[in-house]
């Protein structure tokens, strides 16, 4: 029989802040365990059934897109043929592959992992359901992530899917309706547009990816993009009506159209996964479903702490490991506190690439901040690439404090990091002006927008 | 008449240097003018003839490689075809458009620009020698590049080539050597034999890119990788003579091997252009062929400044715009420092992308400094696209400052830049630990390079 341990922190859920969270607080020398339903599970859904499969296809399909344009490089590439089974394939053995590394370095790091669904005891303990078996702990940290909306549509898996379901698809429908122009949406849009599908995104509101997050620049950028590529977007549409025919799928939409379809995605956003896990009985406070967290990733619960998705609707996977390492920092008594919402970083992968992260251009507006725009079209790296077309936004305050980013172009989210780490040191936007650079590189673009709103 | 000024700044040579240092001369508030060959020759080497229509070419090699490859994403494209007539066609549309772009600008800057060869005439005066135009100046910055070495090969750019002519080649050679194994051999190599020609590279050192600046370990993951992709590299190795048959150019090589050849590409280095500028007469002093530059990038002659390819044998288009920034701060009076050449970074684009600067991990070893380092092979984004083999090496003192940084890998000198930054601005390696970063992203594995450097 184990010896009852007390730990300093258990983890509920091993998605990716549960999972990065073990990791820096095992570093950091704290006792640690991680909770998570099952084997299959671990990695949660970032790993199996969010970002990673779809920056597999989407790789695929931007790789596809290029081919196309071949000529630019001087070769020309015929009869391109997609297969369902070969991408699955390679998917799932990423997935696995990712999965079993991750299973290796907790158990190099000796973290304890326990399999089963969880609920919280009390403030100090963690109850495995099935076994009964109660784990008892100085700090809890809920990590349980989210699940897709429906929103009443039902959802068979077969041909009406959701977000979790989609990757079991065995073929690529020849007619493609993706309901929710979201960020989800527009990604799936441009993937199964490249691997052949005929492709219709309908959306609600007035734009693609709306909300604080993404500018609309970036998104009437994105619009024109998937629309030349063949995605029928419908904005300011819904669905009326979703009719399962034999061989079909027939939809009223508001606009008074019909169309038929071979399947339906729906990209509705997700809920919290907050019921089950005894939140009401401890008095951990929520608040929109949402759990209520100060900045300091702690709940209303002194020794309870939560990160990611249940926290609010900006769910991202690094959000949660930004969140869980904020919360640990604090277990270990290093006063670290949270990053606003704004100032996350989000990365869209569609048609193009978008990052973004800090306050608006209209903001910046209001405000009288200096912002400094650079078109990509002028970049030797960007026009060496085929890939000449967006533009690098950056703002600061008058006295040089980086205050947002917004990039739309090729590799837009690993740039963005440049200047996620200055803003996050606190490094003065003046002081680059004179930092180092590589010729030619999309880098440089960076450089010279900074350049532009400072001069 | 024009009416005579004298100008703060007089810049000879509008390569990378030159050009942006006009630029940031003129957005300072100095008077500045530029003075350059030809118009046909106005973005130097780097745009004509070196970086620009390099990485257009290495971008389509990669582009083909990925497609021998695309059974990984689930679709496949038959019978490649390679045009060299459509690659010069864009390389050329590129190449010009760039060079309209920077016109535009300096125009648009009220920037003056002569055409012609110069020298200097006194330590304030340039002088156009086929026009006799005496332009007067209070400082004088020489940007004037470098030309290919031949080491008493027989160039006739017909069949046997420097790094200047083979752009002139209208077709891929089925038996291509190239005679150099450095940096540019080595990126010539992949980029040939993508496009179906049959390379041989020979070096007479022991390794590729040898010297201080690009890690051993890089040199080593290239040599395998160009081999695996058919490229036969013959190290340790001389060529002995080139002789030209009516269809082909036969070669002996030190190992007592012969082999015949459609064309050779010489890749044997740069020598600095530095003669006919009037140096000797004003005592600007020389060493081993270099203008002797102190710190501030000053030469002997106390008005006079020099930068890029004529300062030292690290030939690069960011060395030169960098220690252009640092003359022109200095004539400002703001006392900017020279980054010593290991701590320019250097990026090779060949079958991986190199990115390299500041101290190696032998030089780490000996003085017990902090080293992190991350395979690729587990990053979640570099195995989704496909890509998962390299490696992140940063070095640090144990005070956290950081001290360089080694990138094999994707994107490798996009990357480089966040470290360059905060290498820059003197962030301390600790305060990344809890930056912000993106999940998946390539970006991830420097973050965790320093976490493990670190903890």
């Amino acid at each position: 029989m184990k010896e009852e341990k007390v730990y300093d922190l258990v983890i509920i859920g091993a998605g990716s802040g549960g999972y990065e969270g073990a990791i820096y607080a095992k570093r950091r020398g704290l006792k640690v365990a991680l909770v998570e339903l099952s084997k299959e599970t671990l990695g949660g859904n970032c790993l199996n059934r969010g970002c990673i499969p779809s920056k597999h296809m989407r790789h695929g399909a931007y790789l596809i897109e290029k081919l196309l344009n071949s000529e630019y490089f001087g070769f020309s590439a015929k009869s391109i043929e997609t297969s369902m089974q070969k991408l699955s394939y390679h998917r799932d053995k990423i997935i696995t592959s990712i999965r079993e590394n991750f299973s290796k370095l907790l158990f190099q790091l000796g973290i304890d992992v326990y399999f089963g669904k969880a609920k919280l005891n009390s403030p100090n303990e963690v109850l495995l359901e099935e076994t009964n078996q109660l784990i008892r702990t100085k700090n809890i940290l809920i990590a349980t992530g989210s699940s897709p909306k429906h929103y009443g549509f039902s959802v068979d898996q077969k041909r009406i899917f959701d977000t979790d379901g989609i990757w079991s698809l065995t073929y690529f429908p020849k007619r493609l309706l993706i309901i929710g122009g979201g960020v989800v949406g527009a990604e799936f849009a441009y993937m199964f547009q490249m691997y052949g599908s005929e492709v219709t995104l309908v959306e609600l509101k007035e734009r693609l990816m709306e909300g604080p997050y993404i500018p609309e620049e970036s998104s009437r950028f994105l619009t024109r993009k998937l629309r030349k590529l063949g995605v029928d977007i419908k904005l300011k549409t819904s669905v009326l009506e979703l009719k399962e025919l034999s061989d079909s799928i027939s939809v009223s939409f508001s606009d008074y159209q019909k169309a038929e379809f071979d399947c339906v995605l729906l990209a509705l956003g997700r809920s919290p996964n907050t019921s089950g896990l005894g939140l009401e009985k401890l008095g951990i406070k929520l608040s929109d479903g949402f759990i209520e967290i100060n900045s300091f990733c702690q709940t209303s619960v002194e020794s309870v702490f939560a990160c990611g998705d249940v926290t609010s609707s900006l769910m991202l996977a690094h959000k949660s490991m930004h969140q869980a390492r904020v919360a640990i920092d604090n277990i270990l008594g290093i006063k670290t506190q949270k990053e606003d919402d704004i100032f996350i970083p989000r990365i869209v992968y569609s048609a193009y690439e978008i990052a973004s992260f800090g306050i608006s251009q209209d903001e910046a507006e209001e405000e009288d901040l200096k912002v400094g725009v650079i078109s990509l079209s002028t970049n030797p790296k960007a026009m060496d690439d085929g890939e000449a077309e967006g533009f690098v936004r950056v703002i600061c305050s008058n006295d040089g404090k980086i205050l947002g980013c917004h990039i739309l172009g090729p590799n837009a989210g690993e740039l963005l990091h440049q200047v996620l780490h200055l803003y996050k040191s606190k490094v003065s936007a003046f002081s680059l002006s004179n930092s180092l650079f590589t010729h030619p590189s999309l880098s440089e673009s960076v450089i010279q927008a900074f350049e532009l709103a400072l001069y």
